[in-house]
C-alpha cells in the first residue's frame, strides 16, 4: 500500500528536498503540494530541476481539509507560526504530521514565545509532539501523531555531544558550539543580505548570542544529561550551498583518550545507519555528507588545554531538515527507517 | 542474479561516481576496485564520503586476470592509453567493458593518434566498439562487448544538435560550440592550474581550437548528418564543481520558429527518460541537472541574426561520464535502461 | 585645486566602486553622495567595507540643485530613465556629467525606446553625449560636457573587436559574442534569481537574443567599421563576483596568422595604459584583471575552421563601469588619464 | 630617494602581493625578485595579472650577495627553514630584512624546534628580531634590522584580544580561538587537498590542537598580559580565496557591557590607521576587508553565558602577510606607516 503524502509549503528549499527525496521513496507517493506563491502552477515552475517528477503536480493554496482528503501524512515546510495554525486541523483529520518549523520543538511555551516573539496558539499540542531526532528519541517518534523536526544546527550539535551528555562525561554548564552553515540555511526569500554578490568569498558570524537554536540545543542536552545545559552558540555563514559543521568545545569530567572516546561513540551509535564516527586522523568535511542523510563525527582531545573538541558535519537540508523528516515519517508509519534515504553523498 | 562489476581506476572522480551510482543499483554489486595509488587501502581512504558503502572495498593494483575472475563487467575509468592496454584482456576473458577513456571513441586510428599523440595499440577493437551515447546509438550498444563512453563535452554538444543534424536542418559546416565546464572535468591530479586559489572567482577559455573533443563531436555529427561537420569548439573553465553548458550556434537551412523546433526535439527524444526539452522562456542551468543523469535542452531562434542558438546542460560526471557508463551497462546487459539512474537533481 | 565630485545613486555596486576609486584619486574629493534608500545615513551603513573613508559622508536624496552647489562633476550611477531625468539639470547648472546608465548610449532615439521600453525625455542631449570608451573615442570625450559611460559587455566586446572592425578586416555581418559575466553585473536589488543559493555552482545563459547590450555593440562596431554590424550576443551568468569574458567569433576577410594579428593589436592599442595584448599561448582570465582597470585580449586564429577567436577580459565593475567613468572624468577635466586608476589586479 | 627592495621567493601568493603593493608604493622600487622555479623568466610568467608592472622583472635564483648589491631592504617570502639560511647574510651585508616565514617569530628556540620539527640554525638572531605586529610592538620594529612578520592567524587573534590581555581583563588560561581562513592561506603548491574540486562547497577543520600558530598566539598574549596564556586554537578552511575570521571566546574577570568594551578598544587602538572597531549591531565580514590592510573587530558580551565573544577579520594575504610586511618596512625605514597601504577594501 502506497502512503499518500502532502508537502505544505513546497516552494522553499526544504519543500523541494522533500519532493526530491520522496520521489525516490518506494512506499510513498506525493499527492498534494501547496504554495501560496505558485498556486495554480506546477511545482516545477518554482523548481525546474524537478521537472518530470512529482514536481509536475500543481500547487494549491494551503487548506487543511483538502490535505486531509488527499493524504495520510503531511510535511509542514511552512514558516513558524503559520505551521501551528494548520497542524491542529491536520491532526484532527487523522493525519500524521511532521512539522519542519520550530513551532513544536520548544517544550516550554514561555521560552518559545520569548525567543520567537509570537504567542503560541496550539500550545496544548506541545507536550504531545515528539522531538524528531531519531537517534536520540526513536521510541516516542514511533508512537507520535506529531513530530517536531529539529533545527539544523541543533541536529549537528546534539549528535556531536549526545553520548557525552547522556553518560555524564562533560560539564554541561560549559559548552561552546561554534557552528558554520551554508547559505541554503537562510532560505529562499529574496533578501539583499543573501545575494550571491553579498555572500560569496566572504565569511561572517551572525546572531551571536541571540540565535533561536540556542535554547533548543540547551533543552535537549539538558534532557539527555539530566542537568541544566548552558550553550554558547555562535552561527556563521559559509560561502557554500549546503552543509553545517559544528565545532564543539567541552571539558571532560575525567581524562580520556581519543580512541576510548571513539569507542564510546561507536557503541552509543551502534546500529545507527546514518552516523559515521571518523577514524583517528580524519576530520569531517561538509562536502563528504552533501546530498546524504549522514552525520560524520570526530573527537579530538587536546592534552595541552584539557579540552575536548568534537566536530560534526551534516547536510543542513537533509539530515538537518528534509531527510530527517522522512526518517521520522518512516518511524511514525512503521516503515523501514532508511527507506528512501540511502542515497550516498555527492562529492565533489 | 546480481551482476558483479569492477571499477578500474577508482580513485578519480569518475571512479568515485561509478562507486556511488552502483551502490544504489539494484542489480549490481561492485566486487572489485583498482587503484595504483591506494592499492591495499580501502577506497574510502581516497573518498571518505563513500565510507560505509562499496568504498570499504580494498583497492587492488590493475590486473586483468583478477578482474576477470571476480567480475562480469568492467568499467575502465583509466587514463587514455592505459585503457587500451587492458581492455583486450578483459574482453578475451569474456567480460563486457565500458571504457570511459577516449581510446575507442575515435573511429579513425590516424585521427586518434594525431589528436592524442600516442600510437593506438588495440586498433583492431576500434571498429567493434560501440559509441556509447544511448540516445543516438542504442541498438549497437545493446549488442556490444565494448562500449566507448563519450567525452563529456561531446555528450552535451551532440544531444544539443542531434535532431537538427539527423534531419538535415542545419549546415554542419558552420557550427560553433561554445562550451563551459565545471572544474571536476579537469580531474583529480594535483596541478597548480586547478588549485582553488587559481580557479575560484575567475573564468577563462582554454585549448581554443585544439581540444581533443572537437574531432569526436565532428565525427558523430558527420555520422548523424551524413555530411562532413566542421565544429568550432571552445571550452571554458567555470568556477563551479559540476556541470557543462554548451551554447551552440547554427544556421537553419530553412526558417523555423521556436515551438516547431521544440516539437521536433520532443518527437526525436520521445521516450528518452533523461532528456528534458525546456518550455519556451526557460533556459537550462547546470544547477538543475547536478547530481542527475539528465540533459536539459533549449532552442532559441534569433530572427535578428538568422541564427539558432541551442543550449544544453548536463552534469559532466554523470550524464557526461559515470551515469552514461551505467546506462550503457544496463543496455549491454539487458537491464532496464534507467536502473540505478533515477536519482533526481540535487538543487540547490 | 581639488575637483569636487558627486556620486548620484551611491548605494549600488557601481556607486560603491566609484567611492572606493575616488577615495584614492589625488585630484578629486567626493563631496556629495545620494541614495534614496539610505538618505540621512552615512554611505558606510550601506557599504561597511568603506568605513573610515569617503563613505562616512551622509547620503542625501537626489536633488540636482544641491548637487550643483556642491560639486564640479557628477557621476550618475542611477537606473536608466531616472538618469535622463536629472542629467539636463546638472548640465544646465554647469557640471560635467558622466552617466553610467544606458540613457545616452544609443544614438537613435527609436532604437533606445524600443529596447528599453521607455520614452526618451532628454533626447536633445543624445547627440551631444560622447560615447565614453576612451580607447576608441578619446577626443570627443575630452570635449564633452556629458559622457555616456558604456555598458560592461559592450566594453569587452568592442575592445576585443575594434582593431579588426576599424581596419575592415572582418565581416561585421557575421559576428558572435558569447559573453560571460560575474553576478555583480546583476546589481544589488534583492531578487530570488540572484540569491547565492540560486546562483552558486550553476551556470546558465540568459536574455539570449534579447539583451539590451546587443544594439549598443552593433552601433559602435558599425561606426568603427563603416558598415552595418550584426552581432549575435549571448550573455551568461558565471558563479563568481566580478569579471566579464567575451569569446568572440569572426571571419577574417583574408587569412592572417596569430603573430601578425597580435602585432596589429599592439599597434592599434599602442600607448593605451589599460590594454594588455596577451602573448602567444596565454589566454585571458577574469581573475587576472579583477580589481583593475585593465582589459586583457588574446587572438587565436583557427586554421581548421577558418575562424578567428578573440577573447577579452575585464572587471565589469571597473573597466566595465566605475573605472571607465573615472577615466572619462580624467579626460573631461584635463587630468592625467590614469590618475586614480593604477591599482593592480588583485589575484588571487 | 627611492628605496630599493628585494622580494625573495616571489612566485608564491605573498610574493605576488608584495609585488603588487610595492608597485603602488611611492617611495620604493622593487629591483630584485627571486624564484627558483621561474629563474630566468619574468615574474609575470608566474603571475600574468602583474604584467606591465614590476612583474616584468626577471626572476633570479636566491643569492644573498646579489640581493645585497641591488637592494636596501629584503622581504623574505621563503618557506620556513630556507629563510633562516639566508637572513644572516642579508643582515651582514647591511640590509634591513622583513622575514615573512616563521623562523624568527618564536622566541624560545626549543619551542620553535618542537613545533616546526627542524633545528634552528640562526638562533643568535631570534632575540634581536622584532615581532612585527606594529599595533602591539611599534617601537621595537622601528629600531629593528630584522622583523619577524607574524603569522596570519596570530595577527587576527592578537588584534582581537590584545586590549583585554594588556589590561588584564580576561583569564588568559581560558581562551578559545576558533578561526577560519580562505584557501590562499594554504599556499600555491600543487596539492590534491587544495584543488578546487576538493575544497569548493565544503567546510572543514584541520590541525585541531596541533597547528603551529598556537604557540605563537600564546607567546604574544602571554607577553602582553604578563601571565601564561593557554589558547585552544582551531583553524578551519573556508571555500573562499581570502580572509580570516577569528571567533574568540574569553571570560571577563569583571562584567562589562558592549559599549564600555568598544570604548576600551577605541581608546587602545586610537590613531591606529588600520583597525576599525565595529559599531553595535555590526559584525565583521571578511569580504569587507578583502584587498586592504584593515582589521575589523567586534565585541559581543553574552549575558546568558557570561562569556565575551570577540570577532576579528583580516585579509590573510595583506594584514596577515604582505601588507603587514610593508607596514613593518615603512616603520623600519622611517617612512610614513601607511605609505602604499591605503587601498580600500574591494567589495564585492
Amino acid at each position: 500500500m502506497t502512503i499518500r503524502a502532502a508537502i505544505l509549503g513546497a516552494s522553499g528549499y526544504t519543500g523541494a528536498e522533500l519532493a526530491r527525496i520522496l520521489s525516490g521513496h518506494p512506499d510513498v507517493e506525493v499527492t498534494h503540494v501547496t504554495s501560496e506563491r505558485y498556486a495554480g502552477q506546477p511545482l516545477s515552475a518554482s523548481f525546474p530541476h524537478l521537472r518530470g517528477s512529482v514536481a509536475d503536480l500543481v500547487c494549491e493554496p494551503l487548506d487543511a481539509v483538502k490535505t486531509a482528503q488527499k493524504c495520510d501524512v503531511a510535511f509542514c515546510a511552512l514558516p513558524h507560526k503559520t505551521s501551528m495554525g494548520v497542524v491542529p486541523d491536520l491532526l484532527d483529520a487523522g493525519l500524521k504530521v511532521v512539522d519542519l518549523s520550530a513551532d513544536f520543538r520548544i517544550k516550554e511555551k514561555a521560552v518559545y514565545e520569548e525567543w520567537y516573539g509570537v504567542e503560541h496558539t496550539a500550545s496544548d499540542l506541545i507536550a504531545e509532539a515528539a522531538y524528531g531526532l531519531p537517534e536520540l528519541n526513536r521510541d516516542p517518534i514511533r508512537q507520535a501523531r506529531l513530530v517536531a523536526n529539529p533545527g539544523c544546527y541543533p541536529t549537528a550539535a546534539q549528535l556531536a555531544l549526545a553520548p557525552l551528555a547522556a553518560k555524564g562525561l562533560i560539564d554541561l554548564g560549559d559548552v561552546i558550539v561554534d557552528a558554520k552553515s551554508g547559505v541554503t540555511g537562510a532560505g529562499r526569500s529574496a533578501k539583499q543580505a543573501t545575494l550571491y554578490s553579498e555572500v560569496a568569498d566572504g565569511f561572517k558570524a551572525y546572531s551571536v548570542g541571540t540565535h533561536r537554536h540556542a535554547p533548543e540545543i540547551e533543552q535537549e542536552l539538558s534532557r539527555l544529561g539530566g542537568q541544566a545545559a548552558s550553550v554558547q552558540f555562535t552561527p556563521h555563514l559559509v560561502p557554500q550551498l549546503r552543509g553545517i559543521l559544528a565545532t564543539c568545545y567541552v571539558r571532560l569530567q575525567e581524562k580520556s583518550d581519543g580512541e576510548a572516546l571513539r569507542e564510546l561513540y561507536r557503541a552509543y551509535y551502534r546500529d545507527e545507519p546514518f552516523i559515521r564516527i571518523m577514524p583517528e586522523g580524519r576530520l569531517p568535511n561538509t562536502a563528504w555528507v552533501r546530498g546524504s542523510n549522514h552525520c560524520d563525527i570526530a573527537l579530538i582531545p587536546d592534552f595541552r588545554t584539557g579540552r575536548l573538541v568534537v566536530l560534526s558535519a551534516i547536510d543542513n537540508l537533509i539530515k538537518g531538515a528534509s531527510g530527517a523528516a522522512v526518517q521520522n515519517m518512516n518511524l511514525m508509519l512503521g516503515l523501514g527507517e532508511t527507506r528512501g534515504l540511502l542515497q550516498g553523498p555527492l562529492f565533489p
